[in-house]
């Protein structure tokens, strides 16, 4: 397009479009509702990346970002340590915490194995979840991937990995979601809840 | 949500979520993609917003948002300053640019006369662009408002404000748009198209 607006807003542009769920047209939308809310949004919006970019951190024991190392959760004495959960990003372990139904300690892998991607077991964090199990105290550990197929090629490498005589290896059950209507479902998930049926 | 990622994620989600085009969802999915990618997205980011804060003032002659004051159109030596058109935001400003099919001055007026969201002529920068009317030496208007009832209102409040014995007044053309099928077009554009018909 013509620089019309000048180098400074044409790279907020391009920058704001790498954001997931942004194009190139949604930028310049979100860059031109900046500009109209500079003291409410813009001076904000930046002062806040500024913040995250100098304060949060990768907890160097689980992975997920915080601005304290160990992160909050990993230095809660209250949470059970014997358990820990494997998510694949921040974004699954802030869902499981929304949920409020875990206590035990988690594990960011920071993605999944891919091979289209080119995403090998030596980027993500496995040899940390193993020294982790290895370390001794862990009864179980939930794999809490995607059920997807790069989803379940990580599971399967991760339990075999971290595998052990001390340790369980568990992962989240599949079946019909709340509100769920069959009506709306895909084969895949009816055929997985018909085979983990149990008695009502 | 649990703020089980710290104050400072919490409020960098709730800013993004404000965007245009980004929910709640969404703007957490962003957050998770700037943590990740701290030196290619996060900091340049960060540092993007900061400087187009600092820099980007609005024109005072266009109300075009640039770096300098008059902004690079409005002091453009080559552009006829006979010729302005009347455009709501920044956004069209820079579609008409993309286009390339226009070498006059341009007037924004930041927004449009709408009675549901309480924005009366006193919000828009009519009587700036009265001015420049009555300054002289312009002799055509060209009205490039949306197509909407409130665009088309704010049309009829700007045309009359700025009417004179000397200054023609436009809008741009109704018709088919471009690569346009009849069978997808609204009747609206179908019977404005129809009654502009012209010599094939």
């Amino acid at each position: 397009m013509a620089a019309s607006a000048g180098p400074e807003i044409e790279r907020l542009i391009s920058l704001l479009a790498k954001l997931p769920g942004l194009g190139p047209r949604s930028a310049r939308r979100a860059a031109l509702a900046l500009l109209k809310r500079r003291e409410q949004l813009l001076v904000p919006l930046a002062a806040s990346l500024a913040e995250t970019a100098e304060k949060v951190v990768s907890c160097s024991v689980c992975g997920a970002p915080d601005t304290r190392d160990p992160c909050a959760i990993c230095s809660d004495g209250s949470r059970d340590n014997g358990l820990i959960c494997v998510v694949e990003e921040a974004g699954a372990l802030w869902a499981m915490e929304r949920s409020g139904a875990f206590r035990g300690k988690y594990h960011v892998l920071g993605g999944l194995l891919s091979a289209l991607d080119g995403v090998g077991p030596e980027h993500l964090r496995v040899t940390e979840l193993v020294g982790r199990v290895r370390g001794g105290g862990v009864r179980e550990v939930v794999l809490a991937l995607p059920a997807t197929v790069d989803g379940q090629t990580t599971a399967h490498y991760v339990a075999e990995r971290i595998a052990g005589p001390d340790v369980e290896i568990t992962s989240l059950a599949r079946g019909v979601p709340v509100g769920g209507e069959l009506d709306w479902l895909d084969d895949g998930t009816i055929v997985q809840a018909l085979r983990a049926r149990r008695p009502a």
